[in-house]
């Protein structure tokens, strides 16, 4: 088995992906589009991509290659995001003046690198930050990764646990061609356009209330050629094989212009 | 008066400043903080931020800056947005081997660009691509901007318009420290959270339903310390001085755990 992921060996993606699926072949793609074309041309036969943080939110460009592509979510997996401070093994602390790590690495470290004096600077990956590093060979610069990327380059890990809100999880949705049939607690992930009128999120919303359905997600994305008209994503608790569920989409069709299920799948405990 | 925007003289919002306020100093700032800071500290009058691109989606880091900050909304404008190949004087457009520019801006010329066969790199502004086109000399090399950033530069326009979609629109909106009281058509913008309970967003919803009052846009983003919890940023048609909006703000002062009007203001025609 085969999966594809975003980023360089040893990005938190790979972790994930190790995670969920257990030990399996990773195929390592520069761009969330490419790990969508692994999938769908059979390089892989799944993909694991990264959904939303719970500090930056959502990764709305894979929200759009959801609604571009047919693949269906067949799985979710949440995973705790530590940052490590990474650098070349003998540089002590005291030596480092500049970390470098992908925006949102940096971001999510800010008062503990204010804390130590050390600037920031951006980098396209957090993984590729450490190959950088291990290329470069400085001794005054730490990279910001997980503990697999300091592993992968033998680099040395100054310190783990160093983002300022321990609170960060990220959520990873697995994609493939063909849809699940989850057993037990399941989610269904949706999308759909409306009428641009009054009330119309409402209606659409009450199919879920009026099922005592309950929504762990909503979000909107513009819609192509249509300014200021949106797509909703929709997650609720349950599954499209439940006659609860399958009657509240029934009704969901009434009022949406366009609906689809992007997949029904095992709730992440 | 003095307004501040984001970005170097000649960026988008600059231009939207001018088209908003009439003939206004104005102070470009390096980040959106900058630009709030501008106005908390008196620096400046207004501050005019984007908030939405009818492509792209949300500037979400600017909905929590509002959340963050003690200002009131007074205003928006919609600005189209139209993208020049700029080059030297006397390039000429088949010279042109490279497109330089906020990453933004090439990916919504992302099909003309490959239609000519030109490469694209990433850099950190729009404006700023035509300075340092400017400063760099090249006559390989294109950037791309505004109008406005090609005359402040004496940079030559090899084409205009050349955006892949022509439905590209920026909403702005302008902030400032008191807030406004609109005549005429106006809309109020809110933002609030709610108990973490099925129905809940579906309750909140029906305060405006009940009383016919048009939703233009909602927006949820992670509420931090909360994993998977979510602020909702509500636009509404109505404004706080009128009856029914009261009405429907105090009911939904019923369910929500906490409700902020962040202004209400003259709805763009």
């Amino acid at each position: 088995m085969k999966v594809a992921f975003q980023g360089e060996s040893g990005a938190y993606s790979e972790q994930a992906v190790f995670n969920y699926f257990g030990t399996v072949d990773t195929k390592p793609c520069e761009s969330f589009d490419a790990v969508f074309d692994s999938v769908v041309g059979d390089a892989c036969d799944f993909g694991l991509i990264p959904i939303e943080n719970s500090l930056a939110g959502s990764i709305h460009q894979n929200y759009d290659l959801l609604l571009r592509h047919d693949l269906h979510i067949v799985g979710e997996h949440l995973l705790r995001v530590q940052h490590c401070l990474i650098a070349w093994p003998g540089v002590k602390k005291e030596d480092i003046k500049k970390a470098i790590s992908h925006p949102q690495a940096l971001g999510q470290c800010a008062a503990y690198l204010r804390g130590l004096g050390i600037k920031a600077e951006s980098v396209y990956d957090t993984a590729g930050s450490v190959k950088m590093l291990k290329e470069s060979g400085a001794r005054d610069t730490a990279a910001i990764a997980s503990r697999r990327a300091a592993e992968i380059y033998g680099m040395q890990i100054l310190e783990e646990g160093i983002e300022d809100n321990s609170e960060n999880y990220t959520r990873f949705l697995a994609i493939t061609k063909k849809a699940g049939e989850p057993e037990g607690e399941a989610k269904t992930s949706i999308v759909f356009t409306l009428r641009n009128q009054p009330g119309a999120l409402f209606k659409a919303l009450s199919v879920f209330a009026l099922r005592d359905i309950d929504l762990t997600k909503i979000e909107s994305r513009p819609l192509q050629g249509k300014p200021w008209e949106y797509l909703f994503y929709i997650d609720f608790i349950g599954a499209t094989g439940e006659e609860t569920a399958r009657k509240a989409l029934d009704h969901l069709g009434e009022y949406a212009l366009m609906l689809r299920v992007l997949g029904s799948y095992p709730r992440y405990k």
